[in-house]
């Protein structure tokens, strides 16, 4: 017998027909004389009836149906009673009278019920993935996820870009995070890269004249995962040729409010709202703003110099930065142990310390509201917008430290308080990026996006002279404070490239070594392009109000990057080892 | 400037308007007083023509244009002289005056001419394979790969499919061919693997009910490479629950038909033909025939024991097979030195040797013939339909080296006499195929498909008892003699799918450390399912009519699996070894 419907497709539409459902029980009632069963399959539940008008001997399979049983249902689909309606379900109007029933497979009790929604813990819903898939939170997570893609593959094609892929087993490079290796067989003591970004390959696309490539490609960063992390992520990899940094970000927009409106039914403005990165830093702490809310870092450098309070006049006076954060309305949700706590998170951000007033009708209250006379503390509440019941927060620290852990203590206040409105979803751009950025650890200067980032057209020369002060022509697309991608017209000049190289500490035998093919591309006719990456287990993660990047995944890995389903990576044979040439050191032992 | 339209084109339809085009110089002609420039981008080629109404100094530069030189170009488009019209380009009834000229990049000489069509290295191809990319036949391969990926997507999220993507770093099962292996940086010793297809994940799907499932996803084979293989390889994957093998062949047809007409604009005739394994090795001696052409093998096995000949009659009476092909008309084509050829090329495939007759006006001919009396040569003239200037080749050996060896030879004298019609699309099915095979080498049975592929239902006992002679729900869909893809309905039965290891020679330790986790998902209400895997990169090199693997792919690997142009893959530092714990063995001392 053939499915005809699926379960939770099953409406009045189809009154008084005859259909025929495969599925899963979700769940079984027994009422005496009548047995009702939760039918689901991957588009919703079903309830199916069974009454005396079936035979004996059905009526007693459909007494042994137990949860997760696969069973094919045959039916009529009939009216359910007015006051047995449900609302909830799209099936909810009607219910199935079987005629026939039939057992596909049995099922033991899962390792947890399908319709369970907290307290099982991620070790045993990684491990039974195949369970937890049926879960429907998750499995409308992953139906969102296909939207999403076909979406952007809908858009790309009709735009006239041209799917290209890339290899998988790569070259190493050292720029850039961590490699995964792949030990050749066949060339001894070689190994393949798998890649970062198609990047480079990426570039060589608009060297060969395909003007416009996109890819929705796996990439991959062997570094200790954050929860925010997997090892492997799927990017949307776009690259154009004949472009500016308008271009691409007009294309851009266009893409996602093509994306929203399919897949969310959201119509998102365009052009999306835009900042510099100094300005990002500068008002919000951080170079990627979530925009939902207001909180902005509020610089009192100036009128710091002019205050009695040592810790305020001094770092102002030695170049450090004074800003302020008002928390509106809400002092008094502020106790002192509180505050304490808010000390010891921005102290994460190597903050030396926080300091802090409140505002009570019109008077600053606080342990260094004595520090500023009433002719400041008026200058002040002008100067913030502050009034009645404001709490007001202040690092006074070098300008990198004030901005970060002000930015961060912003969001944290902001989740604390819940003042972010979670159906608002804000598009922003941030701009002008500095070209390069100084590593401590290595005491050398790194591509802030990557080594084919083009300068400002302005900046070309201090490639050569100051090229820390150079800025670039980069662009992230932040939504809600999350970093949705980022990209940049690239450099096509094979000159400017090799200038690059040396700013950021290349010798000419390394940099050959490394990127010698994509220099000697850029001598035979390279037209200027540039391009964007977006994370889309990101974007789908954020579309569908998922927390987590792990229930955007189907099969995602552990912080450990280990699959507690599968147990990869395992050990394998000695043959196998053998083959490739490699031996493992005894780590144990050391 | 803005390009205003791509260079290729540009028709009548743009005539008096003006254009602004960015591209690619192909080819620079000088005519005194007028420059000709054939301005190339990925749409194709337009003229641009430079006279006297633009300045000195435009025209000094047009006159220093060569080829690859990247330009952007303004201009009137206007008519050609009608003896100058181009039927061979879409734009080739206009010209663009040009009004403005810019160099974008300057070009040195490419290793070899963009449109040089033969007599380049596929080393010198592969080192500068972005150069070889602006070819436009490999070009229009490319465009045609997207356009086929295109459809098939249209098509899959039009009939219900949901795009999921699996894991990439997996573990290693020593079922099937070499797994590309990767270190693990966290866990000592461990090791992931490269998916060689995403079987038990789509499997897995199933279970957890997602009903209709596809991917476009890269594969890998640590194999030792042939023309036509790949490292990595992209395959079209899909799998569904409820239904059986007419239901995947069916969506599988109306796949390939729409692809198709969309890609091909050709109508393919639905149903596909159809033989099981046996008939196409009985009547093709291959289980992929391309029966484009006919020339089937002819069974002579019964009519060999009749006559006196030793080496047919003998092999006749002890179980081998005796069959023979018909090479129409062709006689007089084959000297006796071009058959010395054949029986080489029989021998490749085992067979002891190649015996033949020519038909000469009804009587047979050559060596062999006195050993056939007036009587037997009409009943082999009749049974054979065979006619003057026919040549008959026999092989009379063990089943397998008849069938192969003349069926490998069916295809040779095709190619060699030019018999096939290379404008048809021959889709087949081969149908009913042995559930298992024997290796010789390993001494054991072997998944002719893979584990999970379910015997016929009357075959399930035949498990425990003679496993050998069981069939599988297995079919391969077969275009123009390739095996296009292959699939299966697949064991759903936990119980069953033990004992298919049990008859694989599996330990139940064996069995659970690499399966156990299928199993065990088994367990929890499992669909009946199966599925389907399409080799995407053989279906572009088919509907492109290229004879290679390696020009359906942006970045092919050479057959020793090196890319000649990023030089992958290539040694590593002694600190990601050092991080990996893994020691490289000096092979090339042993």
């Amino acid at each position: 017998m053939k499915r005809t419907h699926y379960a939770g497709l099953v409406t009045e539409a189809e009154l008084g027909q005859t259909v025929t459902l495969q599925g899963w029980v979700n769940k079984r009632r027994d009422l005496g004389s009548l047995i009702f069963i939760d039918l689901r399959d991957r588009e919703g539940i079903v309830q199916i009836v069974f009454d005396d008008s079936i035979s004996k001997d059905m009526f007693e399979v459909a007494e042994s149906l137990r949860s997760e049983y696969v069973i094919t249902v045959e039916g009529e689909v009939i009216l359910r009673d007015e006051n047995l309606v449900n609302p909830q379900l799209k099936t909810g109007k009607i219910e199935v009278k079987a005629t026939s029933l039939t057992i596909i497979s049995k099922a033991e009790t899962p390792p947890f019920a399908i319709d369970q929604n907290d307290d099982i813990s991620d070790e045993v819903r990684l491990k039974h993935r195949y369970i937890d898939l049926r879960r429907p939170k998750i499995q409308s997570t992953l139906m969102m996820r296909h939207q999403i893609t076909s979406a952007i593959r809908r858009f790309m094609d009709q735009d006239g870009f041209i799917d290209i892929e890339t290899p998988v087993l790569n070259k190493s490079t050292p720029e850039g995070a961590r490699d995964y290796l792949v030990p050749s067989r066949v060339h001894d003591g070689s190994f393949y890269a798998l890649p970062q970004s198609p990047q480079m390959f990426k570039q060589l696309l608009m060297v060969s004249g395909f003007d416009k490539y996109y890819q929705i490609v796996k990439c991959f960063r062997d570094e200790d995962l954050r929860a925010d992390r997997q090892p492997e992520f799927t990017q949307l990899d776009v690259e154009m040729s004949f472009v500016d940094e308008e271009d691409v970000m007009d294309f851009n927009e266009r893409l996602l409010t093509y994306v929203m409106k399919e897949v969310k039914g959201l119509d998102i403005k365009t052009p999306f709202d835009r900042m510099t990165y100094d300005e990002a830093m500068a008002q919000y702490g951080i170079d990627k703003p979530d925009t939902r809310f207001g909180m902005t870092l509020q610089d009192l450098t100036d009128f710091a110099k002019t205050t009695d309070f040592k810790v305020f006049k001094e770092t102002a006076e030695n170049g450090g930065l004074v800003n302020a954060i008002v928390v509106k309305d809400s002092a008094d949700q502020y106790s002192r142990k509180d505050i304490d706590k808010l000390t010891d998170f921005v102290k994460l951000y190597k903050a030396k310390g926080l300091a802090w007033m409140k505002v009570d009708e019109g008077q600053l209250t606080g342990p260094i509201a004595k520090f500023f006379d009433e002719a400041k503390q008026q200058k002040l509440l002008t100067q913030l917008d502050a009034t009645h019941n404001d709490l007001l927060l202040f690092v006074a620290d070098k300008k990198e430290v004030t901005q970060t852990s002000l930015g961060q203590l912003r969001n944290h206040i902001a989740k604390q308080l819940d003042l972010i409105d979670q159906e608002q979803f804000n598009f922003l751009w941030v701009t002008d990026w500095p070209l390069l950025e100084y590593d401590e650890e290595t005491e050398r200067y790194h591509a802030a996006h990557h080594p084919f980032t083009s300068p400002k057209d302005s900046d070309v020369e201090l490639l050569q002279t100051a090229p820390e002060k150079a800025y670039a022509k980069a662009y992230d697309v932040v939504l809600n404070g999350f970093e949705l991608g980022g990209g940049s017209i690239r450099i096509h000049d094979g000159k400017v490239q090799q200038q690059m190289f040396k700013a950021l500490g290349f010798s000419d035998e390394e940099r050959d070594a490394q990127f010698g093919f994509l220099i000697d591309a850029f001598k035979y006719g390279t037209p200027p392009h540039g391009g964007i990456a977006l994370g889309l287990d990101r974007l789908v993660m954020l579309l569908s109000g998922r927390s987590n990047l792990r229930d955007t995944i189907a099969f995602p890995k552990t912080a450990n990057a280990s699959c507690l389903m599968t147990n990869a990576p395992s050990e394998v044979s000695a043959e196998q080892l053998e083959e490739l040439g490699i031996q493992l050191e005894d780590r144990k032992e050391k």
